[in-house]
């Protein structure tokens, strides 16, 4: 029996890494086999096209140039990682996957929707996850969140509306796909986190 | 008045490197101002993605990972380095550019001929050289002078077979493009200059 592959999704700050513990440890409990991967990266050269997009450059970074790099990461691990765990039984736990560049380039950036729909179809031929968590946060609380973190990098940099209408593309995406489900994000962790397992525990049993 | 973009391509051992330094020359005895660039690379970005590409990584590098990093780079190059000089009346002298994706990864690789141009057309919307001089050589004479110069990189380790499907796909695409012109490298080297020379007076004169 093949794995199946759960993604969690959200703004910075919606509190994805500990929803993944909390994704992984329900998993553990059902005794099911699992791996967990992030986006951009998760393969030696995934995580080299990771620092690519992630560096501050001093020079203009092409919204297609940032796409195209985040489809070639995301290629690295889907053929050498994902794909080989779910044929060997073991799910997988993702941190991001391609509704992230829908949503930031997509829709931060406003690259043209076809042309986002056509890029996602030549990489990745119709592969899509079993289920996505998509933690819901206004962006002002997430980035303020983030910035407790410490520096924000080149696409943190990008600015409130930015991250306005990256959610607005999440919640519509959202919408239109029940394999997606939204969480409000907001809310105390504990409420959070009690959503969450009700989700993948339908989900796995 | 705007520049132009000459390209120089060819496979490995070609002789690409003496005959782009002497359209510069060409072009300078004209008076005509001109920089050169390399593909992939060019810009700092463009060299770190460079180098992704070339690493001898030990997990498989997936066909079309090769292709978006190519295309990451080229945009790169094209929107921070080429298209202002051209802008600027400054002629461009081009180590490779997207005929070389046409003829490795398309031709070499076999990466479907539409998806090619889809590609392609996403990225660089319609934008393409003045002139192309192809600098033909049998694969076997091309790496023989390649692995003169020292040790051959991940792409140029592919074989004698991905180097033949590589250079029928340029020559095909050279017969359908009245800008691509091929030169006869297996040639002396002083007429592949001479070639060269006239080509390049005639263009720019």
């Amino acid at each position: 029996m093949s794995g199946k592959f759960i993604v969690v999704e959200g703004l910075e700050g919606a509190g994805k890494s500990s929803v993944i513990g909390l994704v992984v440890d329900i998993l553990k409990q059902q005794g099911i086999a699992c791996i967990t991967t992030r986006e951009p990266g998760g393969t030696p050269m995934a995580e080299a096209i990771r620092e690519c997009v992630k560096h501050p450059w001093e020079e203009r970074v092409a919204e297609k140039t940032e796409l195209m790099l985040m489809y070639a990461a995301r290629l690295q691990l889907l053929e050498n990682v994902i794909k080989p765990a779910l044929a060997d039984g073991v799910w997988v736990v993702g941190d991001r996957h391609d509704l992230s560049s829908q949503a930031y380039q997509g829709g931060g950036r406003g690259i043209d929707a076809a042309l986002m729909r056509t890029l996602s179809d030549i990489t990745l031929d119709g592969f899509k996850p079993d289920l996505t968590l998509y933690l819901d946060v206004d962006p002002q609380v997430g980035l303020n969140r983030a910035r407790g973190r410490g520096e924000l990098d080149r696409i943190e940099l990008s600015g409130l509306a930015f991250f306005e209408r990256t959610r607005a593309r999440y919640l519509q995406l959202a919408e239109a796909d029940s394999t997606i489900r939204v969480i409000d994000a907001m809310q105390e962790m504990e409420a959070v986190h009690r959503q969450v397992q009700a989700q993948v525990r339908e989900f796995a049993s």
